[in-house]
């Protein structure tokens, strides 16, 4: 049973935010940032939630978040909890952690449970969602109507994506068989959690996604810089003079990735659908710096076992994105995914999660803060560039702008976003 | 004069929020729970503050809050601040806590005062209302037009409860005359105030009266479940098994009060009518468990002075009810009180006063922290229940489910507010 | 280049909040505190915003908070950040703190820069407004164009007006002319910052000027009344019984000091006109109570220097309050300025500054500590006095009251108020 079973749809009802949605869509000049009720108006954030949020796959978390049976975390979509779950047969389900009572959240972060039970008054639901236990309920009252709603779940390679709408875009399929190739190898599904940081932004969610899709202000994150190449995102003509011998580094390091990739039969051609497809997605394999490994300061791996089916520590970066809301880099000794959800229409909360072998011993194998550090500093520069993008674009003389050479993908996350809800106002 | 005399009324205006409120009640399917919006949206919430709160006689305190002449409280019922005030006749009075002059709020908190005087310009009041100095007033005014704004005000056996509107629900008399024989043996206006505490639960106030209105949560009070019968609000037929022997002694203990009620004169039947009036109220005798004086741990009494015309501590539970905002525990030793104040659609101010004899002494006849520990404990479970409620019908997956056989009460409540938002809607 | 330049005029279009904002004007009765909505109303503040203080000349500090080339303040006017900087020509200039980009907000508080360079992804621009330098922007983009947007400046007497307009109120070149002979002795603009402190009250902006209007409320200012003459505002035959000795104090300093400045050529009648222009404004000398000369406890100097070119310490008084936003006592030993900001319609800034002679030492010649006392209580006074008349003026029973005779300057203040609001909606 889904929600939509019971409630009528709301798509077809106009309300009149609508029309001061289509008019900050239709204001929006190609090549350049949005108009500004789409960065702070929370009315058209809550659009934003029903049209977008509501009907895309949303990445929410990893296999490796609910590794055994009963293992659940809760993830917020806007006014929705989400609770996704393990259950009983390996299978990963997801629900709205609401209970069919008289509504009471279920339960709450992350725990791992026999079955579901409300802390309430303990109304009791099995892990596939059908409530089990409601005493003194009245005789006339069919417990089979009172199962958990369910809520669409896919995993890709052991990622997690849920979709919140009766019907998802179908082109999930696509989507996954191009970019299994690319992440099986890793065997994420089989890996563990190592740590986990939220960190929430004071920003509209679409700042943060922009300011993840270049490095045009890379200057502002000098740790990451020691590892990760400042080029990214530009075509040779327009490298810098000040980037040329990074460029020539890349150029060489990219070259003998590439080989070894052939060599292992791992797929390395940049594959880049951003903007035409609900499930927009970027992935790519390219080198770090440096030693080449790992996002530490010289390049060195961070964790001294290899994660998934590569024979080598220096695999160089898997970077995928996804569109509405996630990046991952997937290195040789661990992965990073980044988990974007909005606290409303000026507030963020990105959730990032290091995977590393599930036989990795922390303390002995890693070390946490070394593992994280890199990213933990570059989050938090990225947190205050959002912030101060935020404060601009809420100032009444804001003017949108051009975008560079170098924030192509800017504007295709841009372009992907408008292009999403002019489609789902149109349905 | 009152506020009525000199604003227009808005019962006759229409707004337009009035299309989503009468909405919402016509959503409210009957044996469930309320429709979302009724308790999350902000506007259907200023609704109510204006047509039930502003409307209805509310529970505001005890005659012990001001127990001398010039004694005064305040009350927040919505954005109106009340002044309850003893005045030099021993009268108690209730007026708008608003200066005349430009407005301000006339006085914080509670305390003392001769003449209630303006902490902005000193204009100031006597206890009747009356301005009697304000200098350098223009030669032009009538002071006489500048009286404090006077709120209606009624006590019932030491009960105190305002009405803000112009003409109060006149069914007030009737429950009086029917409480009184109840409450009055108890001596609660003679009381005094041993301890009060304000807790702020983040649900909307209906969920805290709901949550109230039931005990199928009361597995989460162990404190309270030591002397409190958890088989409260069931039938016979409907005692589950795990508390047959609970029941067993609770039959026996009813049995024995009666006979104690009957023989000091008290009235001992049920009276219950939540549903149909403006005074919805509920009042019952029924015992306490174990030692079955009060609400310790076991069963003892924590006051050791008799409060009223009692001639034991073993007088069980005097139960009140009043619909929309306050409950009631009247016991051998103390009675315990309960007001409910919406501090937004989402949040909640309980008071709670514990009120022991006039002469009882604090540190020989009782201890302010064992008298006062099972419902301190109780009350912030209550406050994490309501929290939970809260953050669920906030989930846009909520859907409003069916109350079982023990939550009759809480089906009375919700009934009683939709019929007295259809009346005051229709006026 | 200006944001109108860029932007539609928002003048025109009339909001359904206008017809709200009308009401509420045409409800104000004359010599009564303005109707509840325009203290308590988010969306006539946000009128507020757009109609009076994005068209009014508003003060915005001071030349001596940027004495050097490259020294920038940066000042909120509603949700718009105003960049005041003084440029290589000593001029001081004043943007919209806004980068031509992606709309990052360029720099904050204060400080100190060669050109102005946007922290975000570094674009430059020259302190006349330029782009100068972005990095990869692409071929076809006029950055001619891409200036920063400026806002209108002006300066009196060392006093700092900016105006969002794109027509700014021409009345400010005869108010110049009327106040330069004033202030210019006192030589403010060369003047140095000895310290600022922004305070801010849980009131209306309005409320805060209303109460700076008005010495009805002294005898909540202990520290002030040492030197300040509570009989400010009031006429001889006004005069309470127990002020009339220190009035016969303040008639004798009073025709002194007229004596003082007329020997030294400083203007000193009253010149009053503040409700018929735009730029309303009062300018007066008066004497200072005890020592005469500074806000100390006994009336003497707080700084052992002279400010501005006068030969004595004894110069009273120069009180100026200029409409929507600001006062200031200029005296012979310091200037203190007050400049009030709102933060939302129930929170508002309010910025102190002291100003002493540029070679006054810190710590020889002044303490900052005893230089700021006064003031410093005095606000804190004002800000607790502000914050009651916000609870007050936002309950439901608030009915606007009668000015009395001492609050003339507050009826000014309103009606100049209210007569702005009805123009700027006519337009």
């Amino acid at each position: 049973m889904t929600l939509d079973d019971l409630t009528a749809p709301t798509s077809g009802t106009r309300r009149p935010e609508h029309a001061a949605l289509a008019a900050a869509l239709d204001a929006r000049r190609p090549g350049h940032s949005l108009p500004a009720p789409l960065y702070t108006d929370p009315e058209l954030h809550q659009l934003e939630l029903d049209l977008l949020w509501g009907r895309q796959w949303i990445f929410v978390g990893t296999s490796a978040d609910v590794p055994e049976p009963g293992d659940y975390i809760t993830v917020d979509l806007g006014r929705a909890s989400v609770l996704i779950l393990r259950d009983d047969d390996e299978q990963v389900r997801a629900f709205h952690n609401v209970c069919r009572h008289r509504g009471a959240r279920l339960v709450e972060d992350r725990g791992s449970v026999g079955n579901i039970v409300c802390g309430y008054h303990r109304w009791t639901y099995a892990t596939d969602g059908r409530l089990v236990h409601a005493p003194q309920l009245g005789p006339g009252i069919d417990t089979s109507c009172l199962s958990l709603l369910s809520v669409h779940l896919r995993e890709i390679g052991g990622l997690l994506f849920c979709c919140l709408a009766a019907d998802p875009p179908a082109d999930i399929d696509d989507v996954a068989e191009v970019l299994t190739p690319y992440l099986a190898p890793h065997r994420l599904a089989g890996a563990k959690v190592a740590a986990q940081i939220d960190l929430v932004e004071d920003g509209n969610w679409k700042l943060t996604m922009e300011n993840n899709r270049e490095c045009y202000h890379c200057d502002g994150h000098p740790d990451l810089l020691n590892t990760f190449f400042q080029t990214w995102g530009l075509e040779d003509h327009q490298i810098p003079d000040r980037l040329r011998a990074a460029h020539q580094r890349f150029l060489l390091a990219d070259a003998e990735l590439a080989q070894r990739c052939a060599a292992l039969g791992l797929p390395y051609p940049v594959v880049e659908d951003l903007v035409e497809r609900p499930f927009g997605f970027r992935v790519e394999r390219s080198p770090l710096d440096q030693a080449g490994e790992s996002f530490s300061l010289d390049g060195s791996r961070l964790v001294h076992r290899l994660l998934g089916d590569v024979d080598s520590f220096a695999m160089g970066r898997l970077g995928l994105h996804v569109q509405p809301n996630a990046w991952f880099h997937v290195l040789g000794d661990h992965a990073v995914t980044f988990a974007v959800f909005p606290r409303g229409v000026d507030q963020t909360l990105v959730r990032t999660t290091w995977l590393v072998d599930a036989d990795a011993r922390e303390g002995v194998d890693y070390d946490v803060d070394e593992l994280t550090a890199v990213w933990r500093h570059t989050n938090e520069e990225d947190a205050a560039f959002v912030a101060r993008a935020q404060r601009g674009v809420s100032d009444p003389a804001y003017v949108p702008g051009p975008y560079t050479e170098t924030e192509r993908q800017v504007d295709s996350f841009v372009t992907w976003f408008t292009t999403r809800m002019r489609e789902e106002m149109a349905r």
